[in-house]
C-alpha cells in the first residue's frame, strides 16, 4: 500500500498537517490564519459541543449571545487585559460605506461586553450567582498560524459567572474544571489530562488563579486543552459588577471565566492519531461503525443494509458505504484516515460463510464474525476501545514523563517529554530560566495529584514540558 | 394589575420593543445595530436550531464552518452580488498591530468562500450533489436597526448545494422549502406561513428563482421568514464550480442556497404575542410547563417538586419556580411575559383540596386540577394549544386578507392587511407602482395555493402587503 501519511517519527508537524488534509478535517481559509472546517472535522466539533453543552447546562449555566463587535474603548477599561491583546486585535474602521467615527474591534473574547451586561443585570444578592456561557467565534490575529492549534479565528465556548462570595466563585471554577472539562476529556475524548494550577507567570492576566487541563501529544509535548479562571474581584471592579447584600451593603461580585476551543481538535489528532490517520474515541465519534459493501454479490447490499439498520436500532451511530464504484482499498484507507472506531466489511466471500469482518481502528484487528453476532461484537469493541485508547494514552504519557530533582535535569529531560520536578527546585527564577530553553511550567500539583489551593503550599510538584 | 406592556392597538412597534425588553429576550449591544441575546431569547434560538438542524441533516446536508473574514477581491467576483452588498459591508483594515496590505471584509454571507471551496472539492459527477450548511454570525451594516428583524450582526444558517442537473437543484431547493422550513414553521412555530415564489423584482440577485415563506404579523404586515434560492449555473460560472460528467464532458454545476435567521424570533413574537407578552408554541418552548410554588405551606414545596419530577419523567420540558421570597404576582406576570405554555400553580389553599391550578398561557384559562391528574392535563393542554395557536394565527391571517381584482384596490386594502389579487392585474409595472406606496408583492401563488414553476404561468395570484 502506498504511503498515505508522513510517519510521525519522520516529521511530526508534517504528519499533523497530512492528517488534517487527507482526513478532510480542515483547510486554510483564503485570509491568512483562518480555517475552513470541513464536514468531517466539523462533525467532531459538533459532538464536542453537544457533550460539553449538556455538562455546562447541568452545571447551571445558561447560554446567551453577545455581539461580535466591541467598542475600542471597552478594551482600555482593564489595562492589564488590553496589554495582553492589542497586537492580536482585528479592527473594523469602515462600515456602512464610510469611515466609522469610532473604530470597533472584533472580539478576541466577549469578556468586556459580558462584564458590561453583568453590571446591568446584577443588582441584588438574589441575582447571584449569574452563570452565563456563550458558543462563538473569536479573533486573535496570528502571525504563525497552525490549523486548530493557533488560528486567527477560532470557535470556542466562554463561560463567565458572577458570585456573591469568593468561596462560591472558587467552588464554581473547580466544578467546571472537574465536572465539565475533566469529565468530558477523560470519559469522552479518552485523553488522560493532567489537571493542575498555573504558576503566577502563566496565569491569565487579571485573574487570581488559573486552573488548567494539559494533554500530552504524540511527540511528548504538552497541549493546554482548557482553562478555568478565578478572577477574584478584579474584573467586577473594572466593570462595576456590584450587588446589594442581604445585610444591605453594596459589594463587588466575585467572578470566574472558563473556556475550551477548536484547539481540542488538534489535541484529539495529536493524542490518538497514528501513522494511518485519526483514531476517534467511540464515545466522541459521529460515526462509530462504518458498514462497507466490499463489492457487489449475492445478497451483499441487503446484508449490509440490514446490519446498518440493526446497529442503528441498537443505538450505534452508523453509516453505510455502498459506493462500490470506488475501489474498496481506497475507501478502506479513507475510513482509516477518518478514524471511524469500527468498520464492518460485508463482501461476497465472507458472506458465503455467513460472516462479516469486524475491523477495529485502534489496533487494526480484523475478526470474521457471524452476521447475527455483529451488533454485539461492535458494541463490545466500542466499549473496549474507548477504554483502550485512554489506557494507551496514559501509558504513553507515563513512559514519556521523567521524575527529576533539579532544574538542570528538568530542562534537559523536557527535550524528550514531560518532567515532574519539585516546585521548590524550580521557583520563579527557575521558571524564567526554563522558558529560555522553550520549556514551560505546565502546572503545579500536589504529591497526590490533586489541585493545589495556592502556589506556596509545601511539597508541590511542577510539570515542565515543551508545549504547543 | 399595573400595565406591563404598551397594548398592541396603541403602538405596535412599542409593544414589540416592550416584549423584548420585559421578557428579557434581548438588548441593544454597545455598538449600534448589534444585539445581546439574553438567555431567555437564546434558549428559543437554540430550540429553533435543534429542530431545523435535524431536518437539514435529514435532507442530507452536512454542517461545516467557513471563515468570518473574506478577501475584498472575492466580492468583486460576482458583480451583481457586490452591488447589492457593498454599503452593508464592515471592513477590517488593521490587524496584528498594523495596517493590512489587503483589507478584509466581515462576511455578509459565506457564499463566496463556500463557492471557492466547492470549486476545489468538486471535480467529478461522483462528488455531486455536494450539500453544505453552516450555522454562523454574519454582518450587514444597518442604518435603521430593530432587534431580531434588522440587526448589523445576526445569527443564521446558510445552506449551499451543488448539483449535476437543473432538475436536481430545483428539487432540492423545493425539498428544503417544504420539508425543512415549512414543516418547521407550521408544526413547531405554529405559524401558518404562505409559501410562494418571488417576482423577478424581489428575487435574490444572481438567482434564477427565489422561493419564500411569509408570515403575517399581529399588525397585518408580512414578514419574510426564510428563502430558498435556485441559482441556475450563474454562481457556478462565477466560481468555476465544474465537474466531469459520466460522459466525459466538463459541465458547470447547478447550485442552490437557502437560509433562515434570528429574524424568526421577531416573527415568533409578532405572530403569537399578545398584550401580556410572548406566547411560545409548546413544541418550540424550552420550558413547556412552569411549576410555581405560590407560597410556602404544608407540603407545598414537596408537592411542587414531585409534580416537576413527574412532568419531567413524562417527557415535558419543565422548570420549578420556588422563589417564594419574590411576590407571586410578580413571578406570574414574568411567566406570562416569557410565554411559558402552561403554568402549574401549587399553593396551600388549593393543595388542601388536593388540587393544583393549571393555567394555560394561550387563553389564560385556569383549571383547578387534582394533583394526580396534573401530568395528563398538562400534556393535553400542550397538544391542544400547539394546534390552537396555529388555528388562531390562521384565522387572523384570513380575517386580515382581502381578495380584490384591481391594483388600485390592492394598494388601498394593503393598508389594513394582506391582499390577494390576480397577478395579471399587477405585473411588473403595477409592482413598481405598489412599491411607491410601501406595498410589495410578497409572493406569487397558483389558485390552489401551490408554488408556481414560473412567473408567467396563467392564473397566478399575488399576495401584496406592507412588510418588515
Amino acid at each position: 500500500m502506498a504511503r498515505v501519511l508522513t510517519p510521525r517519527t519522520e516529521d511530526y508537524p508534517r504528519w499533523y498537517q497530512d492528517v488534517i488534509a487527507k482526513a478532510q478535517l480542515a483547510e486554510n481559509g483564503p485570509v491568512r490564519g483562518t480555517m475552513v472546517i470541513r464536514p468531517t472535522g466539523y462533525a467532531l466539533w459538533e459532538r464536542m459541543q453537544a457533550e460539553l453543552d449538556s455538562r455546562i447546562k447541568a452545571a447551571g449555566a445558561e447560554n446567551a449571545y453577545f455581539p461580535l463587535f466591541i467598542p475600542e474603548a471597552y478594551l482600555t477599561r482593564e489595562a492589564e487585559h488590553v496589554e495582553g491583546f492589542s497586537p492580536e486585535l482585528a479592527v473594523v474602521t469602515h462600515a456602512g460605506g464610510k469611515q466609522l467615527a469610532e473604530p470597533v474591534v472584533v472580539r478576541p473574547t466577549s469578556e468586556t461586553v459580558i462584564g458590561e451586561s453583568m453590571a446591568k443585570w446584577v443588582s441584588s444578592y438574589r441575582d447571584l450567582p449569574l452563570l452565563l456561557n456563550q458558543w462563538a467565534n473569536v479573533v486573535r490575529w496570528e502571525l504563525r498560524p497552525r490549523v486548530f492549534l493557533r488560528t486567527s479565528e477560532f470557535l470556542w465556548q466562554e463561560g463567565h459567572t458572577a458570585h456573591a462570595t469568593e468561596a462560591d466563585a472558587r467552588a464554581y471554577a473547580r466544578k467546571i474544571l472537574h465536572e465539565t472539562y475533566e469529565d468530558f476529556m477523560v470519559n469522552v475524548l479518552a485523553i488522560p489530562v493532567v489537571v493542575g494550577r498555573k504558576t503566577a507567570a502563566e496565569r491569565f492576566a487579571g485573574g487570581t488563579n488559573t486552573l488548567t487541563l494539559e494533554a500530552m501529544t504524540g511527540d511528548g509535548k504538552a497541549l493546554q486543552m482548557g482553562t478555568s479562571h478565578e478572577l477574584g474581584q478584579n474584573f467586577a471592579r473594572a466593570f462595576d459588577i456590584s450587588y446589594s447584600s442581604a445585610a444591605g451593603t453594596v459589594e463587588h461580585a466575585w467572578t470566574t471565566s472558563w473556556g475550551v476551543s477548536t484547539r481540542m481538535l488538534g489535541g484529539l489528532i495529536m493524542c490518538h492519531g497514528d501513522d494511518q490517520g485519526l483514531r476517534v474515541p467511540p464515545r466522541l465519534a459521529p460515526i462509530q461503525a462504518y458498514v462497507m459493501v466490499v463489492k457487489d454479490g449475492d445478497g451483499v447490499r441487503e446484508a449490509a443494509t440490514k446490519l446498518r439498520d440493526a446497529l442503528r436500532d441498537a443505538g450505534v451511530r452508523v453509516a453505510l458505504d455502498d459506493r462500490v464504484e470506488t475501489p474498496f482499498g481506497r475507501r478502506a484507507v479513507d475510513a482509516e484516515l477518518k478514524g471511524y472506531p469500527v468498520r464492518v466489511e460485508v463482501g461476497p466471500r465472507d458472506l458465503a460463510d455467513g460472516n462479516a469482518v469486524v475491523v477495529r481502528r485502534r489496533d487494526g484487528g480484523k475478526t470474521p464474525t457471524p452476521v447475527a453476532d455483529v451488533v454485539g461484537a461492535v458494541r463490545a469493541a466500542l466499549d473496549a476501545d474507548q477504554q483502550a485508547l485512554y489506557d494507551e494514552a496514559t501509558a504513553f504519557r507515563e513512559s514519556r514523563t521523567t521524575e527529576v530533582a533539579t532544574l538542570a535535569e528538568a530542562i534537559e529531560a523536557a527535550a524528550e517529554g514531560w518532567v515532574r520536578v519539585p516546585w521548590s527546585a524550580v521557583g520563579e527564577a527557575g521558571e524564567a530560566k526554563a522558558n529560555q530553553s522553550a520549556v514551560s511550567v505546565r502546572c503545579l500539583l500536589r504529591a497526590d495529584g490533586s489541585v493545589p489551593d495556592a502556589e506556596d503550599e509545601p511539597d508541590l510538584y511542577a510539570i515542565l514540558a515543551r508545549s504547543y
